[in-house]
């Protein structure tokens, strides 16, 4: 039996209410007035998990981190998916497929924060490099404020492999590149697509960046080479996001009156 | 003399590049072969500021910080501006305006973000609240990537007041609130604007929320409850970019063909 610690308010919460992983032991450390926590307590106990209340010190030696937000769980590993899996899974959904490519994204806080983007914008699944990525830790569950429970991730060894699976499933794979001279709000994303984003030191590897259909790029003006990578990646998930469920005129279609 | 030590290779050279600090000595640790260190080292030779050579320990303490990169400077204070000035700057750019309004960002490496991501969406200006935010620091300077040596910003006692003067001068006040019906992507953002972004807590003083023209949220799906404020700040400046800058059309202008 594998386990694992989740450790954070959001990413203990999430997980509940996602359902998707064994719950052994709910941890506190101590009498709390917290609205949140006693959300989690309530629910935990509905699900008949033990909650055991420990030290502060013990938590940080279990959680291995010192923002455990007084709250952590022994729970089964993550839940990981399969690109097949993922690949039927959309064929059911509504609308077209929005899946979120991750190459190179080594820093754990930018995945969290790519994920936790991701979900707010829509994304079906994401699919991550399992040897030049960071892994789908307790602390990337944290960074990502719990999203990580409810979204499908695939680890995948070879990207170039799952691009082609995807192209041959009828997605349009688009990489972000800084370089691209296509813009992103130039570029229709209205159809299936999987989006790749590069970390934020070396981007997408190049044989990965081959595969894609289009590479794009957000607009800069001013004299800052470029975006943080969780930013350019939350202004093109929602740029696929507005084309998708925004009306035709798109720009300004409320129109309160301004007067230039 | 008031001075203060500039740390990291972007801060450092985008400060001399925007020539608006008095630099009175550039620090380096060690002979470097950085490309990027070696353009700061000429750049600081072509204007005739000593380059001193100390340990990493000495540029540690200067600095406060761990992450120097190998670089400091000590520097003359941040150059601040008047909102009376910028507000006169702004009525002879061309095009609208668009400004950036912070209240209650506390956190240093949010207000960097927000700063490095407003420069790359072209805003004008930057206004914060002096007593409620993190103020203008070498730390901001590192987390904006140095855009933050480029930026107008201004510093004001009363963002209630500041709004009022800005409406007076013609700008529309828009203020970001998770809860607010009216969609970003259905807003007219192509007049002149002062975005307002309140902090990840908190977010805007209910005072500062009620003189705004509008308040405007960013939609979401899915299971967690909000964007990490810097993601959120990208997302809508990068609305006002897409609006202004984009042609009519806007939402997948450029048609590649892919079929549904």
């Amino acid at each position: 039996m594998k386990t694992e610690i989740l450790f954070g308010i959001h990413p203990v919460y999430e997980a509940l209410k996602a359902g998707r992983r064994i719950f052994y032991e709910l941890y506190i450390t101590k009498d709390t007035t917290s609205r949140r926590l006693k959300k989690t307590i309530i629910l935990a106990e509905m699900k008949k998990i033990p909650v055991k209340k420990i030290t502060p010190s013990k938590l940080k030696i279990l959680s291995g981190t010192d923002t455990t937000q007084r709250v952590g769980a022994k729970v089964s590993r993550y839940p990981l998916s399969g690109i097949i899996e993922i690949v039927n899974k959309i064929k059911n959904i509504a609308g077209n497929p929005f899946l979120l490519l991750l190459d190179n994204v080594v820093d754990p806080h930018n995945l969290g924060a790519l994920i936790r983007t991701g979900t707010c914008a829509g994304i079906n699944a994401v699919i991550i490099t399992r040897d030049r990525s960071a892994p789908p830790t307790p602390a990337v569950s944290k960074s990502s404020a719990g999203a990580l429970e409810h979204v499908y991730l695939a680890l995948v060894t070879n990207m170039v492999n799952t691009i082609r699976f995807l192209k041959q499933n009828g997605l349009w794979v688009i990489g972000m590149d800084q370089n691209a001279k296509r813009s992103v709000f130039e570029t229709d994303l209205s159809c299936p697509v999987a989006i790749v984003i590069g970390g934020e030191e070396k981007g997408i590897r190049p044989l990965v960046k081959r595969q894609c259909d289009y590479l794009i790029s957000i607009p800069l003006f001013g004299k800052v080479d470029s975006l943080n990578a969780s930013v350019a990646g939350g202004v093109t998930m929602y740029e696929v996001f507005r084309q998708r469920n925004i009306n035709a005129a798109g720009d300004g279609s409320i129109d309160w009156g301004c007067e230039t």
